[in-house]
């Protein structure tokens, strides 16, 4: 088989066998048959042509097998894991993962960084002092032996064929296809021996998918495709208009989430964890209804069974527990600066992607992905939308370090705000469920 | 600018602006700013989305540019010359070349090699002992001053653009593209510093083009894009079903190029390169109308004075002038052999590629672009399409080498037959011209 007829077969609209499909990967992985500029031409036919979701299916499980594939059938328990598409505050992972095992889920979470306006929950970890998200494979066992809960990053010998393909596609402008979004996320989780996936499928100026409706193409092909290799799958469409929650940067996103862990955070940060945790539970088949699902996990967090998981998992990873109940010991800004409303009335928009941009310009996340990201600084929102403020009002307070950072700043967070006579209808937790 | 912006737009459908198009032949010249996977992402967009003629203009002239462009301006006369898209037994050039500078056209044509079961002109001359097809600028200047006619191969400082593009196409399923092959085409013609060009662009099986709807599609570009960089172009579809003439291989084609210059050559072969002769003659403005172009023409066939140039052509370019009145001292095979007539009838087709595969497979062509050739064997087709046999009587003249060759040859060529009760409608030497 050679490379350049699997490409003109897809160029010319033909569904690729699985042997074709299997040869691609084979060439993405080992670098055998396969010249860079051979893969970014097949790339570029299928964001063309599409795939079938049989083809996407069998990339997927290649892209899976390209590497190891974590066994975890001794841990007894369901293991279950979520996924984000990216958005702005959203710090989710924090919450329903320590929700979610307190309930009885096995949880082997294996995240990403942070890129562009997109915070990563890696990043936000780390800014616990000692968190290791690096674990070995019997450290990352024992994580979830004891704790219920591992967060770590994607080791290298997990899905290989996936971060040729990933560079590639950053670069040749072939990122926009759902077929390889979906293998892309699903090769990754497959690998992770879970049995269950929630997919948080996130919609809006601040999400990877601007339209509700790619967003539903996206979380259709995730729920088809997982479902075909085996995995249960739900994916929830969520709204990524405005950031979520008020806390925007990594240390401050901890300080959120732990709040809502201790049943104190904001009701849109809470509600969405809670309902893709529920998710998990169901999914995980520890609860027979979606009703019975929601009802232990918002028990878990008032009893602080959630809370006391997230002190354990910190504890097991290395990071310094004391946080918790001591925001001090988190790294914090040496400045902080105030923007006001220019004019009185209703908060109606928080371009989360402004506002993530801006937040990227202090230096909480990355232009490159090879950038240093700084854990103290970032933004917190003291007005949301739906808020009324008088002009005058602080709307953000930045978190800084240094000066020269803030004008770049605060000319994003300044064209993010909105402010009209009129109070915005409410964006509702959930725009849809699929799965 | 960045790539990755440039191949964004075209995967999106826009127009490229000039800038973006130069940006991206910088890349693929100097490798600044661009990689190969990037320029091959660009290609398969381009084959997506097309170009605008005024894209492909834009983009022949940055490839043009991307080279060397040769100044012919000191040398009197008109400089046409004539480009093949490449067929099976297609010998015109030493033909019409001869032919058209022999009325006055003065003809620096720079040919290129064969590939797969298509013949090169450049591999067709160096079957002419000595004959030089590499000439210095200074030696090609005194070719055409001298003879009015210069034969060489594309120097390397031509059109580099186009080479790192076209290596890339070929293995990356980006070569069927009109905006790309016109592009391809134009910028090494207008390389040579000519003021006019004549097109043989061919359709049928034995052409890159099947269909008389994609040639022609092809040949329109041409003439457009030709014309908007200011060529004088005119574009002749010609039929490429059978091999033209009756040899093929290549010093089997250069004595029926010397035996067509002395007026004993074949129809078919006689009428086309008369007709793409004369359209050079009209190009250069040696004619007043198409009439007394094809007379003149004619005339230098009679009165020998073709025949004339092209002697002084091989003397000129070191080869041995000797051979075209004694065939002996061109390398011939050491063995023939027949393929005889399965049942009597008339020959409805000469299947053109497989006679062009069945003599690549004698070695007279090349399945890989650095194969050697042999320039001895070849096949001579003893009947021709329209021909009438009788079972048993000799079609194919088998010119070979190595034995072992044979098996598969013979093969392809049997395939290329087909006989039946009925003659076949004539072929025109033309299908139709535009421009």
């Amino acid at each position: 088989m050679r490379a350049v007829d699997v490409i003109r077969a897809k160029r010319d609209g033909a569904e690729l066998t699985p042997e074709q499909i299997d040869h691609f990967i084979a060439g993405a992985t080992a670098g055998t048959g396969w010249a860079d500029y051979q893969l970014a031409a097949l790339l570029m036919a299928v964001v063309w042509r599409g795939m079938t979701p049989a083809e996407t299916a069998r990339l997927t499980r290649a892209m899976t097998n390209s590497g190891r594939r974590y066994d975890l059938s001794d841990l007894p328990g369901p293991k279950v894991d979520k996924h984000s598409t990216g958005g702005v505050g959203d710090k989710t992972s924090l919450v329903l993962g320590p929700l979610a095992a307190a309930c009885g889920v096995i949880v082997p979470m294996m995240s990403g960084r942070g890129l562009g306006h997109t915070g990563g929950t890696l990043d936000k970890l780390e800014s616990i002092p000692g968190f290791r998200v690096h674990l070995n494979e019997t450290e990352f066992r024992a994580a979830l032996k004891r704790v219920g809960l591992g967060m770590i990053g994607q080791t290298a010998d997990v899905a290989p064929a996936d971060k040729t393909l990933y560079a590639l596609r950053d670069v040749t402008g072939t990122v926009e296809s759902i077929p390889l979004i979906t293998a892309s996320i699903l090769s990754k989780k497959l690998a992770e021996g879970i049995a269950g996936l929630v997919m948080d499928v996130k919609a809006g100026r601040g999400a990877f998918m601007k339209t509700r409706a790619e967003a539903k193409a996206l979380a259709e092909s995730l729920v088809r495709v997982g479902t075909a290799d085996g995995l249960r799958m739900r994916a929830v469409l969520t709204p990524m208009d405005a950031p979520l929650g008020r806390y925007v940067g990594n240390s401050l996103e901890v300080i959120e989430s732990v709040e809502t862990l201790k049943g104190t955070g904001p009701a849109d940060l809470t509600d969405l964890s809670v309902l893709l945790a529920a998710r998990m539970v169901e999914v995980a088949g520890l609860a027979s209804d979606a009703a019975e699902a929601d009802c232990k996990v918002r028990a878990a967090v008032a009893s602080g069974a959630g809370l006391e998981v997230f002190r354990r998992c910190v504890e097991q990873q290395g990071g310094d527990p004391r946080v918790i109940d001591d925001y001090t010991r988190l790294p914090a800004a040496p400045h902080t600066t105030l923007v006001r409303a220019p004019r009185g009335g209703f908060v109606t928009a928080l371009d989360a992607e402004k506002v993530g941009l801006g937040s990227m310009q202090l230096g909480a996340g990355r232009r490159f992905a090879d950038d240093d990201v700084d854990p103290a600084v970032g933004v917190i929102l003291r007005a949301a939308v739906g808020d009324s403020v008088k002009e005058g009002d602080a709307v953000f307070e930045i978190h800084y370090r240094d000066a020269h950072t803030l004008p770049a700043a605060t000319k994003l967070l300044t064209e993010a705000l909105t402010i009209a006579d009129a109070p915005p209808a409410p964006a509702p937790a959930a725009l849809e469920e699929i799965g």
